[in-house]
């Protein structure tokens, strides 16, 4: 634990214990500086922390003051979850999308939903970008830039790779329809029918779908609930059944919100570069962190090309213009030529309106506002866990994205309490949905990336009865 | 050959002998009834068609003049044009895929562009509707209509298919990115990989490549170069290969433009559910007939939902937009899946752009207007072709779309052409691309989706003198 972080979980105590109450002024970065013998800087961070968390506010030139009770303290998942480790066809059933099309039902309170709400997004401010560069749009543009995507776009994402610190050439940056075609491009360009693929435990439910689809087996591997994937298991993974690429997310991994340590994912990027597999790292929470700093991604400390680095704006700015990339590394021309079989190309005036808002709209200061929403969303997530539902609950609690992933007493059966919530207009995603082998069925993900109201407080109330009357196990 | 088509062949060869000159009136609609015994609605079809043609042009109230003559007869290929028959594993090289960037280049003469020129699309005008549309785009929207797609889009699409006399329920018709992308998901809806698929030959060099990224066997089999596959060839090949579906072009076939008569279309639908072979139909071309209606497409006929009819605005309003669709018939649910797994939807606002211009923006205008630039410069291409051209070339003179099929004297290699013509800034799709077989050798086909000019004349000519001096053989 950094310094910060340490001084950040101090001062949550001090709040909790009731020692600082809602009101209350922190004493000044100089002041704690100084009692707590730490550089101001590192003050500064964990304020920034606790701001982002919502527990404190600053006010115009007198500093900062406590705003609310941090929730109570809820233990988390730890060591290791996974599904039974093996070698899986991947039949993920009808049912499964029964649960994924009630969570896009808007009169549904969205728990289950993959999205944050759109009231948190400048869906306006994008509209104008759009309306501008559509009558500016080249007719002739749409034909030359079919693949690999709006030059301007690839550029202002290479320019954005570049201020995280890294090098990534344009040229290796093709644009897609979403992160989804990215890594279904991304997989059909490393893998044929029969092929293994290493998958996270639990694993993103779309995941498994594409191996699906594709014909690919799923091996499920052990994953740690705050750092991502073990890589002793990976390795012993990578040896048994020779898989042709892993499909990652290292950052703010969804359902389980782990955030991968920089030094491990360095390793991870070395052991595969060592064992020549391929490496899909899933991004597309990465920009929703609460920290300081963007985590880096695995694609970070990639030399030899092997990572096919994949995000999209449709978690962070406009989940339907579809405009995702791939920056491919050494398969670069196959995926090119991929895009161009599949769908020949993205939609041309909704990358042309993205790259124009992120040459001017405020990208960067809109994301400033949705990382604090969503941290102070996940607060009263957690707190909402912590007061409604079984004793023995635990729940994970990222630092970045908008899910957190819910363990509850053994025996509940969460596909069950799914299909009782429906009936009283509540979706959630049943852990179930997140493994190939159906493992994961007393877990649970819920989605904090909506302003918090009444409803949503009444819903999780709900949900806690529903889950203290689910029936230990399924009915003789 | 119907009345009114006798009647205009009978009119072109007036013209064409000089009986009938440039400016000369022709006789009122009135005269030629009375004079040829026809209804005046046949000889209303036929001045139509010869308008459309570009050969005769209507004044205000005072009649038809003769606008030019027609090209010189250029003989049609006959028979039955195809690869060897037999089960091929498709390999479609990146050699082919070098011809297709090629064609992308705006520097280039577009003669092997797979797109109409962007100088006949009304850009400017569906950009007003995409400005109007995405300041009212309802953000929930683009959650709600993942997939199938835009409500007011579809709705659009089935009152079109009503407009033609078919009666396809919007439920059945999903949004894709482009044709491309809902050819796609029909064939991996009916196929796993092994499988065998029917093309006809020559076909679409995209279905090969579809093929291939698909592990699947493409049979050619033999097609007519004006009405479409054989069926009988078919049926034996149905009978020989157990293919799980058929990728055919039912109306303007690419590139041969061929045209499948109304009851050869009944009877292919009839044989097909007669042998429980899927028929993925693509239907790009389909409103671009230069005649009086719109060819009717093989899902007209179709009444166990055997066939996925597939279509987009690429090719008659905005290629850049990439919005497509297919009616899936039975296999509905099961694309639908497909998609949401594949790049979970198209893009809200292209979708909502075009659902706006189809409702108010003159969509059926456009399209006349359109309809007849391509007639014409169909018709300036045929006559380039036949003056500067080997003696024994042949050339289709398709009803409807903008290629021309052109089989050039025996041992001349177009794909030696297509290189020689790319340093003369000159691009051609050659034959080799059309087939899995690498047939179609001393075949080529070309674009007459530009308005004609100095440049493109001069670019004719030049491809003349290439092709006169190709060698025969290959050197030995």
């Amino acid at each position: 634990m950094k310094r910060y972080e340490r001084l950040t979980e101090e001062i949550t105590a001090s709040i909790r214990s009731g020692l600082l109450q809602a009101g209350d002024r922190l004493p000044s970065v100089r002041q704690t500086s100084a009692s707590r013998g730490v550089s101001p800087s590192t003050v500064f961070k964990a304020y920034y922390l606790l701001e982002a968390r919502g527990l404190i506010r600053a006010r115009d030139r007198s500093g900062y003051y406590v705003l609310r009770a941090p929730h109570a303290a809820l233990p988390e998942p730890d060591g290791l979850s996974s599904a039974s480790a093996g070698r899986h066809p991947v039949d993920v059933s009808d049912n499964v999308l029964q649960v994924l099309n009630a969570t896009l039902r808007r009169d549904m309170l969205p728990f289950g939903s993959a999205f944050p709400s759109p009231s948190l997004l400048p869906y306006g401010r994008l509209a104008k970008f759009m309306a501008a560069s559509a009558q500016r749009l080249d007719p002739w543009s749409s034909i030359d830039d079919l693949s690999p995507g709006d030059a301007a776009l690839r550029r202002a994402i290479a320019l954005r790779y570049l201020a995280d610190g890294m090098s990534v050439p344009v040229d290796d940056i093709i644009i897609t329809n979403g992160a989804l075609d990215a890594l279904n491009l991304s997989l059909a360009a490393v893998t044929e029918p029969g092929d293994a693929v290493i998958v996270e435990s639990p694993t993103f439910y779309a995941a498994l779908q594409s191996l699906e689809r594709n014909h690919l087996h799923a091996i499920e591997v052990a994953t740690h609930p705050r750092e991502g994937i073990d890589l002793q298991a990976l390795e012993a993974a990578i040896v048994q059944h020779h898989p042709r690429a892993c499909w990652l997310m290292t950052t703010f991994q969804n359902p389980l919100g782990s955030l991968m340590p920089d030094e491990k994912k360095e390793a991870l990027v070395a052991l595969l570069t060592r064992h020549g597999v391929a490496l899909i790292e899933d991004d597309v929470y990465g920009e929703l962190y609460f920290g300081e700093q963007r985590p880096r991604p695995a694609k970070a400390y990639d030399r030899e090309g092997i990572v096919m680095h994949c995000s999209s704006f449709s978690k962070t700015l406009a989940p339907g213009y579809r405009v995702g990339w791939v920056a491919a590394g050494r398969y670069t021309r196959r995926i090119m030529r991929n895009k161009l079989t599949t769908s020949l190309a993205t939609a041309a005036p909704t990358q042309a309106a993205i790259a124009a808002y992120l040459e001017k709209g405020g990208f960067d200061r809109h994301l400033r506002q949705f990382r604090q929403a969503l941290a102070q969303q996940q607060g009263e997530l957690l707190q909402a866990i912590a007061r409604y539902f079984p004793k023995g609950t635990r729940a994970t609690r990222p630092a970045g994205g908008y899910f957190v992933w819910v363990e509850l007493p053994a025996g509940i059966d969460t596909l069950k309490v799914h299909r009782a919530a429906l009936g009283h207009g509540i979706s959630i995603a049943p852990g179930p949905l997140f493994s190939a082998s159906g493992a994961f069925g007393n877990f649970l993900r819920l989605n904090a990336g909506h302003p918090w109201n009444p409803e949503m407080e009444q819903g999780m109330a709900t949900l806690g009865k529903l889950l203290a009357s689910s029936p230990s196990r399924p009915n003789p």
